[in-house]
């Protein structure tokens, strides 16, 4: 999947030394890359070393894009509430680096039912959807019942008390009614994308290796 | 809140013969008695004794119901699928014996929305609701998100696998967005209606010990 | 039932700029905003760009209110300890703000069950009591068994060791054997209050969207 | 302890002839012997052997005792439910076994705290409490919170749902604010009798091995 | 997705009565039907009154089924062991229902690599894999590194002791670092071939509602 | 079992100045007052109002003692390695104050049996063992089976991984098969010695309230 | 390992039929059989079929064995009490079918350490320990205290209550501070002994696959 | 098994002082030490007072070696991904201390099991293999399932969501279908060295004590 389209490095726990050189490797390869779970910090020795890094403070995203993929196909990432965005730019700016095309529609939660049906129009053109929610985490399932696509369920560690870290999430998810439910880890934007774009990528009969 | 209405019993563990005498000392003072979690064994014990007990099946409940109150004001008795009526009809029948209308309105999972939709206006006639559901437990939160009064949350132990004997359904409840939630046991259709009445009955002006 | 009462925010995690937004947003629109879970730093920032509005250390609320509503019925709120203290402030500064009367009746937890007793006539004067504790988290079941109004458990994460972050008191919530408790998230003073609020307001046959 | 007392014989899961024989063995010693958890047909085979072994069903206790102690101090036994009394008796019937006066104070659950009030006295002569409790497992943190002697906790698994199997008694015990408290594990009365005998002892200034 | 295909009934819990009204009702309206999670005993009622009704005894599915739809796409269904086959059945029975070519290859686990590296040519040609896995739960993980499709991961309970009824391959295959992986509730072959099918079609170029 | 012997403050969590005037108000009345859980901070500011306040820094114990009590009976305080020293010190340093004799038994876990075997006899000696242990938390067990005198199992948080916050150490202990262990808090060494300073008095003949 | 020793089939939840199938392929094959978790049922059906099968009814083994190796070095399978002992003679004779010799030390718990204090020479003797506990699961981290082979782990589902189906013995040994333990699943008797033959036949120069 | 090797101390929690003065005792008596679980303040004091000590960050070990025995045998030490590594130092550099020899296989998780596939050969050379790894843990499985030695399996914590700590990963490693596995602790990986060190010098006739 990734063939044409760049690598990946998992930022988080990387220490400073190490993380720079696996960049400028890259950099040096000519290849795009996208350095996700991203601090700032990180990003800033990164740019000293290759200035045309980016970096999406929500997101937590370190991007050098040099190429430039038109995009293809249409998935789109809702989010039950604003806590949930950055799961869901982690999960959107991936696909599109992947070369999807992505439509946010956010903060459509279940407890407020209109907002999302409003929308729904909007979610049944994608190809696929990202549904990303924490605390009770009922949004993936609601959203199933009114596409025929898949959904790819993404819980959030957003919450308190019985939350318990996304584990209340995690199995409103796991346990829904609906049928076409994808789960992935708790607050894991970046591996909902990849499925995503393997999902979207069957559309175009485009899927070799 | 009992007072006027009877006496009620759990029948799960008892033994025949102590389940039998407490019975037969209900009925000897001309108390009501509603006898919850009983088998039909135990039922066809208490009905040698006393010939006018009645047996819901569904609800696992015995009755013993010689005066006849008017019934007051009005609770919603909602479920996510038909595997939770056992408990909804344990709620039901209970919130009855205690004095209250009840409507019933099963089967309106949020997987198919749209079934819930179409009779939200019947729901919103109610001083309250009681929202029975398994698996993923997210009707209550949807409920709450278009009704002003109090919903009573009930998770039931239907599902499997991550299911955890109802966790998933408890836990998506305790952490639902929407406001004015009010969460009881798994299964605790019994508690539901106890709560469900004395808020019914709060307005009626009603609401002395 | 905000509806004339004003806004709600939850300030967790919001970032300095998007939370004054909405807050200035709804300033704006003149109605009165509750800002729940704030930190000092986050009210200082709202207060250079809204003078009047107040903060409380204690329930870590920010209010803005201008209108003055009569206060109707009345709510009780009591905790087992004094470290659950800025649960309940967060329960009870959120009913009055949605205009509910509120008595305080706070360290009366059940290991020192006399000091509850000597409060219980006050309590029972409420129309519904909200019930604070960590811990073992017995004091909403005592209290329900001492009073036939509705009691609105609240968990607390107080405690320490096999508490487990609140989950020893959740636990005892759900499983007591009184009659008549509705259970919350842990921590949930806001939800707790919004529920008393639904609830309060049906005694005053007021009970419109 | 045992010295002079008899042996203890736990029967749950062991073969019928490992049991029959291991009865004998002791019973050949002419030492008392109390088989715990043992079902009516482990003690019919028993009584075949031993004609004088005694049953009782509820306590699920077998007990071959010729010899007569005089019993000293005193343990108070009490319990939240009826469905308690099972664990109640082990306990009880084993506290007597190893020669303590016993008093059954039971069905004094925290619900309905007058009872149990109205039986505090009597309970503040032992010199320790055993409080057995399912569901919420409040009692052994009320009692403890009036009376200045040991209480042993013995959490019941009685209940359902978010029980666990006892979980919920056990963590609240656990928690509990009341100081003086000894927690045992779920449905143990045995081991809450040995240790309540280790204790009632200990006032007899009679405590060598 | 349904629309063409027929009709699927949980017949897990259902009683005799309701599911043969259920069965007659669909048979009526001549839509196929697949009775999932059925008992023999459920199925020889059905059979009773539908006598073209099949039952496979491993998948504990009853289907009836007259329309003869083309086989479209294809998709590989794998298990780690033989334990796993009901599962993977319930799976390949259901994928074949929707009308998708379905390739079986069991037994393969992880502990002998070898026999899934022999294989791994025949699961590329699919447009999807449903990787069925108990104990360990390792099998998507290992797959989703050798193909570039869709790997749909299905834990299941099989295993015994820390399995904890399948939450350690649950766990596994939520936590993979393998991309592409999308997880469903344990035992839950209906729902991965439920989403499988709706990957499959999206090649088709076949995905209207 | 307080009184002539001062106060308990529990100081964890409670701000500086509420914490000083709840230590002003008991000195003022005289009693001598014990601060468990204090922060060094905590004593600091306690210290510049009450100059007799003394710290302990390993058992984080504030203490103002001016009375003089004659120490009675012997509690044996032991622990399985040096990292549960803290946890023992809250314990000795508590039975101390509350008037019992202590020996401290330290770092004789059983991965080193002989080590125990070899303070054994110092053991007998006491009315009862506090034992204090974390990871594994064999130690109180071990203990159990080689005196006759109740034992309190202190389980503490010291280790990681799979010690799950103490819960390892705390599961070991409830289900331990030695006779006459009493389990209580995770890190609980306030309550361990409140215990068994409640048993060591039973040996006096002293136990009024 | 197994090359020479014969193969092992896994009984549990194996249809009868599969069964007898895969025994026969094996005995055709004149290689020996080990069948493990095996039912008396399923034993006299494969007897029907192989005369020469046996069966040993408490390590629920059948065993078809023909050939006749010597056997080597030296296993110690203890066990802290006699209900540990079904795991234990899986261990013990699977270990004897992969050619070790055994000595069993069976119920040695640390309740009574000085039972395992008198076998510690003999138990020093082995290359290797297997050391089987259900409860507090203790016994492991006291044997490899005492002797520096490697100790395997096996915890049993032996108890009631907190134990969790072994989870307690689990942890305990998970968390043990001695040196030298590997843990196996619950109840994996066959696991152990597959180790422990691993391990002892490094003592003979003999670890070729 | 030290006897001749050093001592080892685990420097975590430790105070300052505490850890000087032990690491002073051994030096004085001219053993070697190994300090595991130390932080870089930690061995800048002991370096003060001992200038030989050296400092490995990534293992977080302080050792001070003089003695150069001649390493015997051969464990390999392999990890899933980078981040395992500071794990899979501790173990290596503490198999080295105890006089093994060690191949480093790092990054060779199974999610890319061709990496893992060009190394076994290299794998199947060691007396025993310590296979660290967090997320999915897979790899000691896998491993397993290619050579006949024994695999000492290594969880660690690195990972998020429903990782919760390295349970998910010490769940897959306790239920691997593969035969061979030995456990330890989460993030253990110096008690795996010392179980290595154990079965490797098994290889050498060398297990006297
Ligand atoms: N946010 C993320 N969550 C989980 N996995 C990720 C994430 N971002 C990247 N990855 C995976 O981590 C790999 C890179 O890991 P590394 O080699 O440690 O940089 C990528 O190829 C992805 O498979
Ligand atoms: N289904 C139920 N679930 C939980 N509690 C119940 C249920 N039915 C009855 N109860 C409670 O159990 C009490 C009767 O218990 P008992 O005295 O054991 O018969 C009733 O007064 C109720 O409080
Ligand atoms: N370390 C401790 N752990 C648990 N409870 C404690 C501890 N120290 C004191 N306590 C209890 O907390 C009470 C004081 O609580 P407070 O009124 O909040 O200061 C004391 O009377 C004890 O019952
Ligand atoms: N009691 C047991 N527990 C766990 N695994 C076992 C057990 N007995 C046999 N096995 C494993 O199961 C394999 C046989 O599984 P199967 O092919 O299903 O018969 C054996 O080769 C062993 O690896
Ligand atoms: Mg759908
Ligand atoms: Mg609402
Ligand atoms: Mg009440
Ligand atoms: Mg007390
Ligand atoms: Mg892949
Ligand atoms: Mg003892
Ligand atoms: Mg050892
Ligand atoms: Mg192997």
């Amino acid at each position: 999947l990734r063939s044409g389209f760049g690598e990946v490095i998992y930022c988080s726990g990387k220490s400073m030394d190490h993380l720079v050189k696996i960049f400028l490797n890259f950099d040096e390869k000519g290849v795009d890359v996208l350095g996700t779970r991203a601090t700032r910090e990180q990003y800033e020795k990164v740019k000293e070393m290759i200035p045309d890094a980016e970096y999406d403070e929500i997101a937590r995203i370190i991007r050098i894009q040099r190429t430039n993929h038109e995009k293809k196909g249409l998935i789109a990432v809702c989010t039950g509430g604003t806590s949930d965005i950055p799961v869901a730019e982690e999960a959107a700016q991936t696909a599109e680096f992947f070369g999807s095309n992505v439509i946010r529609i956010y903060d459509v939660g279940v407890a407020g039912i209109h907002r999302l049906l409003s929308k729904i129009g909007a979610i049944q053109e994608a190809n696929c959807i990202i549904a990303v929610a924490g605390m009770e985490g009922a949004l993936p399932g609601v959203i199933a019942g009114m596409v025929d696509k898949p959904v790819i369920a993404v819980p959030t560690s957003v919450g308190y008390g019985s939350n318990f870290g996304g584990l209340s999430s995690l199995l409103t998810m796991l346990n829904s009614c609906a049928e076409g439910i994808a789960v992935v880890n708790i607050d894991n934007g970046f591996g909902a994308a990849y499925l995503g774009t393997q999902i979207n990528r069957l559309t175009e009969g485009n899927h070799g290796e």
